[in-house]
């Protein structure tokens, strides 16, 4: 496990109505970050196509193999550098149907792919949703738990990646634009509990800019298992490249104190049944 | 259902020195925010004895039992407003052990009691752990999760009473002085991004002031499902009472967007496995 890992987000403003433009500023963003000594690079949701398809078919038009050209190219840039590349893809499944998936990469090539489990609003209409859990992956770095943008919301989810080892937890996301009641974007606030609760890295990759009226937040974030921000990109960014050095053993010590330790005080038989049952039946 | 109930959370400065003025102190501020039109009021963590034991010895005798005269003068003065007291108390339990407990009562008597699950630093030495899951009591005003302070670090915990029904969860806490990585408290983190992610009341009743040494957060907060601070104690404050009107149906609406909810739209086959892991075994 290496001392100190740089990690990037590379925060971008893909164009749905220019696929081929997002694409090619995708591959290029983390080639120039790969070039300038980042070892994990993320990038948003979709990166290569944007986000605001106007139907099933246009996401169908835009998506793209695991085993295709476009994660052969992130693997491509990750080689150069002996690097990590994380990244949201609109995925086309070999029995057809179309995800949108985040792709761990390195220089041999894909390492995991995961199909997004919490769709957000019109999303169910052009995707199918995931149907298996988050992984969590070995890497030289360090063990890596994958999710994307509104999976960030579901405890269950990114708890149960902490608890399966991840040290990072890295979140391609597309965040439309929301008025939070306070001047911190909730991302912010979300990524820094999510990360000080477990103990763990959380690295948020988001996007700026606006795609057919849709504004988003621009609000990239790495948060460091005290809670701490690390790196946050300013609340309606637009493409930068957030830069962050982590130490991921950190993630290994889930001390909280002299005396307790946020994973083995954890009472799991006193709560799992809560977890389990339906609330529709409250 | 009431249209809006008024929560009040007396921050208060017990001391572990001069439990007779706690006590006291804890029962007047009490009864002064229900004459003052609160209809749940919430204190802080061991209000009525402080929390700086030195010895097992100490805590047992400050520990009074849940049926005895403490929750009774609770009780004397929710009667005289219809309203609830949530408070902190060290609990005499029947066959003898010590428990940092929670006690829920109104003008009729002690509804619950919880037993803290999640014992933080020292108070394993003083206190056994509770055993029986964080309950959510249906009163006149709506559902009451209950948890106490540290709690509030297990998402587990708070996760389960929302999904349990809970419109609000109380959280009688003593909160030592952090030296956050940021401005924010984590305190204040923790209760707007819990209220948030699973579309409920949160509300906060700390402790300020010192004790033998040890410096309070004096962080009461009141947080609302859309993740506002409603009401927030300056950092460091001491004693003062914070009041927040609170549409307690809205936590009924779990909806987070035009096709999303955040308890439909979770998918607990795909991660309670993951919760259920050993994470020693990682």
């Amino acid at each position: 496990m290496a001392e100190t890992v740089r990690i990037a987000c590379c925060q971008l403003t893909p164009d749905v109505e220019d696929s081929v433009r997002s694409a090619a500023r995708a591959r290029a963003a983390l080639g120039t970050a790969i070039a300038e000594g980042a070892q994990i690079v993320i990038l948003p949701e979709l990166a290569h196509c944007g986000y605001v398809f106007g139907s099933a078919q246009e996401a169908r038009a835009a998506a793209q193999a695991a085993d295709g050209e476009l994660l052969a190219g992130w693997a491509q840039e990750a080689g150069r550098g002996d690097a990590l590349v994380i990244g949201g893809f609109c995925e086309l499944a070999p029995d057809g149907r179309v995800f949108n998936s985040s792709a761990l990469v390195d220089g041999g090539g894909v390492l995991a792919v995961y199909r997004k489990l919490h769709l957000w609003n019109d999303e169910s209409h052009w995707f199918a949703p995931g149907e298996r859990p988050a992984p969590v992956v070995e890497t030289r770095y360090g063990r890596v738990g994958l999710g994307i943008c509104y999976d960030i919301e579901f405890p269950e989810l990114t708890r149960g990646l902490a608890l399966a080892g991840a040290d990072l937890i890295a979140l391609p996301t597309n965040w439309p634009r929301d008025s939070p009641p306070r001047e911190e974007p909730i991302l912010h606030s979300l990524a820094l509990t999510t990360a000080y609760l477990s103990r763990v890295f959380v690295a948020v990759c988001d996007r700026g800019g606006s795609e057919r009226g849709l504004d988003f937040q621009g609000g990239s974030v790495v948060a460091a298992p005290n809670g701490a921000l690390l790196s946050a990109a300013a609340p309606g960014g637009g493409e930068q490249t957030l830069v962050a050095d982590c130490e991921l053993r950190q993630a290994r010590d889930k001390r909280n104190g002299p005396r307790n330790d946020a994973f083995a005080d954890r009472r799991p038989e006193r709560y799992l049944a809560m977890l389990a049952q339906d609330p529709s039946a409250v």
